[in-house]
């Protein structure tokens, strides 16, 4: 069996993320989805970054905010997404890159620019984001290195790969390989518009391969049709090995083997921005998991790093969470 | 005589900067000048960029900052540089627009990219800045809009331009223009090193050409040759109509027609990052000069810019400066 070198590795759509203030009106002049994730074409980016204000640049990416918060925690991470040789492109392996993340996946030399996240923060915190995917769109199946995969404790891919058919290839590929070389399959539902644009497939998915389910209330209610939160937690009990299902601030519930457990969020002075909350809190729970811990501190773990990147804007941490477990006994 | 249509017509690099953390010795390994500003090349920006961490991206630029804040107090500004048509010259261009400022300089189709300064901010929040001025040293005369800065009740420049020939005669040209048309001239001496490279000029400029110039303690004992305080201060009281000399934490000192007040500092909770404080304190000052205020509140107004600017990262207002100013009575 090969050795395993990484804790996870990561497939997801590779992203700058374009961060912005403005209000709920400025939302609704746009037709912008408050608090959802909407794909949007080169034009639209265009218009809709024309009428953002002054902006801040920097990586994002779900999946890879994971693997940034993995990395911050001590782990060992791998990434797969797609930029282009551009600008915006060299700015995201640059980040990732610097956190000693492995980045396999070669640039595209042509087509459309590094794909980008248009975020509108509102006073609220609340994240809407509009996502231009441009060169992520390119990740497939031949971008899937194997002996990565299987030398990763824990595969992890995010649902919006779904959108696209070549990453939607890559993403069973290394599901496959990973299986057979007996390791964990993990899968983040991503948004709840996400999971009504693919439930089937999504369910399947759960029963059949995936090992790990992270997912918030209205990705999981979604998922099961039902809006009775034990009801869905009940199915998801059945379908998964592990889940980690969040709930804002009202912490979050884990299923592990079975067994339920419920853990409380961690104590926010001032929540300034809602993105990569969810990312966040998968990078804790997964450095946890796949350090032996037991599934309440992974919890625990996911409701540190999570309070840590909402406490400020951006989807990555700015301060070591290697430090910050450390001072709360978790690491 | 030509009616006016800006308060402040900005000169500058057009640069975009890329901040990330890091503690002294890193300065030190990578030999930058702690809390200075050095000119690098794109091979020594490669290179610095290569053993940054994580950063994020945004659009800087000490005299584009000025502008930027002006903005945000209310004030009409135009500002001249110079990016690349690339990604990151679309995101300066972006980012100053989206404030309604005027930018009349067509970005350059070829030759090197936009420029960067990558900026290191140690724990105590200082920032080293090492700047490749990549397609902003392409500004020259050419660019200035003769009815721009006619038009420009103050035509403000950086001392940082005098590092480029071209950008060296754009300055003289605008300062020549504002003069006939009996508007107000201002620089900024930008930082001691900078003064070191050209203290000739400047103690020229400072005496036939400036009207008001902006400087920190270190510029102005730099510019006069002395470690006297009080000597530099008496020398500028002779060479300018104006002047503000910002001392940090001690407050600023206000020349006005031979007349000297003293203005406290705001107090700041917590100092995150330095970067731009002298380019806000310019920017809240010409706000108040060019709305008629006395030379106290434009100092405070200058102040209150600074202690935004420096409780966050990044060198512009992450908050609408005008309402900073109305709550405290200044607007």
């Amino acid at each position: 069996m090969t050795e395993v070198k990484y804790d996870v590795a990561g497939i997801g759509n590779a992203l700058v993320d374009v961060i912005s203030n403005a209000d709920d009106t400025f939302l609704i002049a746009n037709g912008i989805e408050k608090g959802g994730m909407t794909l949007i074409d080169d034009r639209r980016a265009d218009e809709l970054y024309g009428k953002m204000g002054a902006a801040v640049e920097m990586s994002g990416g779900s999946c890879a905010n994971t693997i940034a918060g993995l990395a911050s925690l001590g782990g060992k991470g791998a990434f797969f997404g797609k930029v282009k040789k551009d600008q915006l492109g060299e700015v995201f392996i640059h980040d990732i890159k610097s956190l000693g993340v492995h980045f396999p996946a070669a640039p595209a030399t042509s087509g459309a620019p590094t794909g980008r996240c248009l975020i509108i923060v509102t006073p609220d915190a609340q994240r809407s984001m509009s996502t231009y995917l441009g060169a992520a769109q390119k990740l497939t199946a031949d971008d899937i290195d194997e002996d990565t995969i299987r030398a990763s404790a824990v595969t992890y891919m995010e649902g919006y790969l779904w959108d696209e058919p070549g990453a939607k290839q890559a993403f069973l590929k290394a599901a496959k390989i990973a299986r057979e070389a007996g390791r964990l399959v993990s899968l983040t539902l991503s948004d709840s518009f996400c999971v009504g644009r693919f439930r089937d497939e999504f369910r399947r998915l759960a029963k059949d391969e995936v090992d790990l389910l992270f997912a918030n209330e209205a990705e999981i209610l979604s998922l099961y049709e039902t809006d009775v939160f034990d009801e869905a937690l009940q199915q998801i009990r059945k379908d998964c090995r592990f889940a980690a299902l969040t709930r804002s601030e009202q912490g979050s519930v884990i299923v592990a083997n079975g067994e339920v457990h419920v853990v409380d969020a961690e104590k926010v002075s001032k929540v300034v921005d809602t993105t990569g909350a969810g990312d966040l809190f998968a990078a804790g729970f997964l450095y946890g998991l796949t350090r032996g811990k037991d599934p309440v501190t992974c919890g625990r773990l996911g409701a540190l790093a999570a309070a840590e990147v909402i406490s400020h804007y951006g989807p990555r941490p700015q301060v070591s969470l290697a430090e910050l477990a450390k001072a709360k006994g978790l690491a």
